[in-house]
C-alpha cells in the first residue's frame, strides 16, 4: 500500500552520507530537504523532494506532516535488554570507590544479572523486556538489538535467545528487532576456563540454534578473565560457516587487539574500543566493520570516551549505541546519550545522525537503511519540530512522536 | 500546622555531610535512616528517626510513604531561565566546528538571546519561564536560583529583575526561587567597553534595586573579552556596602584568577571553574565560597570537566548547577546532568548528594536546608522507589513524586 507524507519542515535524508558510506562527514552530508514530501511503499521509498514538485498522482495520499522533522530511523545497535535484576547498589558502590574486582568478588557485576536471570520465569523475563522496548520506541528507536549472555548455562542461554525471537514476533510491526546471541559474555564460575564453557555451552548451542535461523549474529565479550583471542577465532571460525554475520565485545578495559580481530573476521561491529590502538584504528579504517561507541558505558564508568575523533578521521565507520544494560550503563535513551557525548567525541552534526541511523544500521548488516532516498526500506523516525537541530539541542526531551 | 511521614523505605538525612560543612565527604556520610519518620512544621523539622520509634504523640499526623525515599531538596542553584529564542542552530553549528567567536561575530552568543529576549513581551517572558519552572520542579527540584541578563539594557534588566520576584511570589507555597542579579553577564555592542556598561547600566540599576529587596545576590561573567578583575572589584564592592552577596562567573574559558577574586570578596560562590588554577582551588578550600561544578556546560561545549576531585581533596566545597540557559547548556535536569557527570568527577555518592542539595543551598546562602535533621528547614523531595541508588541509577527517568 501506498502512503505520501507532505509539508515536512525537514527531511532529513542522509544522501551524502549514504554516498560516503557513512565515513567521515561533511556538516552538509544531512542532505536536508526543507518543505519535503516523501512517498513510500511497505518496502521501499519511491520518491523524495520539496512538497512543492510533490507528484499530481500521489497527491491523494498525501498526509500533511507540517510541523515535524522526518529522519532515517533512529537504530539502537547495542543492548542488553533481556535481564533480571538491577544493580543500582553497584552503581553507588563503584561510585564509592570499590572496584570492579571487587563488586565482582562480592558476587556482583554479570555473574549477579546472570543469577537473577536465571531465577525468573521466561514469563517474567518476558514481560520486562516488553516494558523496556515499550520506553525505548517511544524515544524513537525503531530498529533495536538485543543480545542473550545473561543465562550463561545452555537451558537458559537456548531460553533468552528463544526470548528475544518472541519479542521480535511481537513487535514485528513496529520495532525491528535483531537478536545477537552473546552466550559468550562472561564465563561462570563452574567452568576452569573460557574455552571449556565455549565448547561445552556457546558453541553445542549455537549449532542447536543455527538451523532455526532466528539468530542474527554472534557477539563475544573479548577482554583478559573473559575470552581470549583463541576463544574468539573458534567462535568466529564456525559462525562464518554457518553463516552468521560477528560482533565483538572489542578493547573496552584494555588494548586486547580485539579491534583488528573484527576485522580481519570481518565482523560487523566492533564496539566499546575505548582503549583502541592506532594499529586497531588503522585496521578498522580499512575494513567494513562499524566502529560502534558507547559513551554512555564511559561515563557509566568514569571512563576517557573512545577516540573517535581519531576513528573518523583514519576513515572508519562511526555508530553509537545505548549498551543499556543493569550493570554498566543504565540508560536506555540513545538520542540523550548521543547527543550528551557528540561534542566531547567532536562529532560534527552528519556524524552524530549517522551515527544513530545509517552506521547503526550498518553495524546491524542493514544496508538498506539509514538514508531517506528512493530504493531504501521506509524505515523513518518523526520528531515535532521544526528543525533537527532541536531534536539534540533538547536534551532529556523526548520530541519523538508516532508515525502516522 | 505538624506534619509526619513514616514508613520511607530511606531517609537521606545527610547529617554527617553537614556535620563536615558539606566538604570532602564518605560514603558513609549520607547518613540513611531505613524505614524512617520525621516530623515537622512549616518551618523546621522536629524530629527524625526509625518509624518503630515514632513518637506517640504524633501518631494521629502520620502519613505512610511507603515505597519512597525522602531526600533533602534538590537545588539548582545555578540557571538562566529567563529568556526568549532558542539557539539549536548555534548548537548545532558549533558541532560543524564554528567557534564560540564567530558565532558571536554573525551575530549569536548570549548578545543574540538580549536580542530576542528585548522583543518579546513581559508577558511572554513570565510565561515561558513559568513553563520552564513547572518542568523543573517536575524533576524534583524544590529551590531554584534565576538570574537576569538577557536584558542588558536599563530599562530591560529593571524588568528581568522584576519577572523573577513576580515568578517567586507566584511560586512561593511551591518553589523557593533566589533572584541573582547579572546585569553584567556581556557588553553590549553599544559600549566601548565593560566599565562603561557597567558604571552606566549595571551600578544605577542596583542601586534602584537594592532598596526594594528583590535581590539576593550579585553576579558578574569575569571573563577576557567580557568583565575585568576590576569591574568585579567595583561590582562586588558596591554590593557589600549594599549587603548584597555576591556571585561570580569564574574561570571557566580561561584561568583569570576568578575563583580567588570569589574568595578575597566572600562569594557566596564561584561557578563553571573549567580552567580553575591550583592557586585558585588553595583559596576556594581556605574560604567559605562554594565551587559550583556545571558539568552540563562542558558536554554541551565538548570540555573537559572541572577538577572536582582536586577541588574536594583540597577541601572546597563543591555543589552542581544545571547551568540552564539557550547557549551553552540547554539542559533543565539538574539530577539527569549530576548522575551523568558524578563518575566522570569522581565524586563518591555522598559527595554527588551534598553537590545537588546541602552545598547547593550553601551557594545560595542558606544555611538551614540541606540535611534532614531537627532545626533544619523541612525542605525534602521524594522518590518513587525504594533505595536512594536508585534516583541516580536511573539515567533519564524521573522517580520524583510531588510530596502530600
Amino acid at each position: 500500500m501506498l502512503k505520501a507524507y507532505t509539508d515536512l519542515n525537514q527531511i532529513v535524508t542522509l544522501k551524502g552520507a549514504h554516498q560516503k558510506d557513512g565515513r567521515s562527514l561533511l556538516p552538509a552530508d544531512l542532505s536536508i530537504v526543507s518543505n519535503g514530501a516523501i512517498v513510500f511503499d511497505e518496502v521501499k521509498i519511491l520518491w523524495v523532494g520539496e512538497t512543492d514538485r510533490f507528484p499530481s498522482q500521489y497527491r491523494p495520499l498525501a498526509q500533511s506532516l507540517k510541523g515535524h522533522v522526518l529522519t532515517p530511523e533512529l537504530v539502537d545497535s547495542h543492548t542488553h535488554l533481556v535481564f533480571r535484576g538491577d544493580r543500582a547498589q553497584e552503581y553507588a558502590d563503584r561510585l564509592n570507590g570499590v572496584s570492579y574486582e571487587q563488586i565482582a568478588q562480592r558476587g556482583g557485576g554479570i555473574l549477579y544479572t546472570a543469577r537473577m536471570t536465571n531465577e525468573a520465569s521466561p514469563e517474567e523475563l518476558f514481560r520486562d523486556a516488553c516494558e523496556r522496548l515499550e520506553r525505548i520506541h517511544s524515544y524513537g528507536v525503531g530498529t533495536i538489538e538485543i543480545k542473550s549472555g545473561y543465562g550463561l548455562n545452555f537451558d537458559r542461554e537456548l531460553e533468552l535467545s528463544l526470548t528475544i525471537d518472541r519479542l521480535k514476533k511481537k513487535y514485528q510491526n513496529r520495532i525491528r528487532i535483531f537478536n545477537t546471541y552473546l552466550a559468550a559474555h562472561d564465563v561462570p564460575a563452574s567452568f576452569s576456563d573460557s574455552t571449556a564453557y565455549l565448547r561445552s555451552v556457546v558453541l553445542p548451542l549455537l549449532e542447536k540454534l543455527a538451523p532455526s535461523g532466528i539468530i542474527d549474529a554472534v557477539d563475544i565479550f573479548h577482554e583478559k578473565n573473559y575470552f581470549s583471542t583463541a576463544d574468539v577465532h573458534l567462535l568466529f571460525s564456525r559462525s562464518q560457516e554457518l553463516g552468521i554475520p560477528r560482533k565483538i565485545h572489542a578493547d573496552e578495559l584494555n588494548d586486547n587487539g580485539g579491534a583488528g580481530l573484527a576485522a580481519d573476521h570481518e565482523a560487523l561491529s566492533a564496539d566499546h574500543l575505548l582503549k583502541i590502538s592506532e594499529a586497531g584504528i588503522t585496521a578498522l579504517a580499512a575494513s567494513s566493520t562499524v566502529a560502534t561507541l558507547l559513551p554512555g558505558t564511559a561515563f557509566f564508568l568514569g571512563k576517557p570516551l573512545a577516540p573517535a575523533r581519531k576513528l573518523l578521521d583514519a576513515g572508519a565507520r562511526v555508530a553509537i549505541a545505548s549498551d543499556f544494560n543493569p550493570g554498566s550503563c543504565h540508560c536506555d535513551n540513545l538520542l540523550l546519550v548521543a547527543s550528551l557525548a557528540a561534542a566531547q567525541l567532536k562529532l560534527n552534526q552528519s556524524e552524530l545522525w549517522a551515527s544513530i541511523t545509517l552506521n547503526a544500521a550498518a553495524a546491524l548488516g542493514m544496508k538498506n537503511q539509514g538514508a531517506l532516498i528512493p530504493g531504501m526500506a521506509p524505515r523513518f523516525s518523526l520528531f515535532r519540530t521544526d528543525s533537527v537541530s532541536h531534536v539534540t539541542y533538547n536534551w532529556g526531551r523526548n520530541l519523538s512522536v508516532t508515525l502516522p
